[in-house]
């Protein structure tokens, strides 16, 4: 069934996917995934379960689920890394599947007081020991 | 009683406000702003009434207005503007009251494909005519 799906990352969940992010979780209507570019600790992306793009295209109690799951999201990794703020971002002009960057800013780290960069360069990629250990942070912190 | 509200450029809608957005109307938790910058055509901001800062600080049932506001002035700026898609940005890392940057994206416009410029250089403002013109279209759009 798989190439009835959109060519899509987030619907074939496929290497174009695993290669940017690890999932964490399912949740209510989304899954959060951790973006393996971690210039900034415990980075998730939050990917809406059906191909929809704009925000404004999903039905209000969907829209009240989405944004839960978000939120939920926003807490625990604010539980588990207490950075000072989470920025929040939905953009996709090329990738038309709805998801959202859920990104910790800390006051004596990279792009405090600014916008967060998409893709850092050069990269900040971690060993499969220290990804899982920050996917476990971010699981216990979901669980309360 | 000003005195009083925290100093906040969106509790105290002070001249800090008046510089950067022009209010459109106000909507059910939330007022939008046009923002002057107009490099990303028909750009606004959302901004909650209450001096909150994290989206999960919200109690569900007020998130829920707050992105039902979000999304009724992205249709209406999708209605207003025809833009190609609509980035979604809320960071406020030093300005600690929960607002939400709406950006239209054009494909043959500026940052298409990529995230936004929060204040691009050198700044595209415009006469208080085509400004006027700006948000009578997107009141329209509102009302639809």
């Amino acid at each position: 069934m798989t190439n009835l799906l959109p060519d899509c990352l987030y619907c074939r969940q496929d290497q174009r996917l695993t290669d940017l992010m690890i999932e964490v979780a399912p949740l209510q209507v989304s899954t959060v995934y951790l973006f393996k570019e971690q210039t900034y600790r415990g980075r998730t992306v939050v990917a809406y379960r059906g191909h929809v793009n704009e925000l404004y295209e999903l039905p209000e109690a969907e829209l009240a689920l989405f944004m839960q799951d978000v939120t939920r999201v926003a807490r625990a990794m604010k539980t588990a890394f207490n950075p000072a703020k989470i920025n929040y971002g939905a953009y996709s002009d090329k990738l038309p599947h709805l998801h959202m960057h859920l990104v910790p800013k800390y006051t004596d780290g990279p792009s405090w007081g600014t916008t967060f960069t998409m893709m850092p360069e050069p990269k900040q990629l971690l060993t499969d020991d220290a990804y899982a250990a920050l996917i476990d942070s971010l699981r216990s912190a979901l669980k309360r």
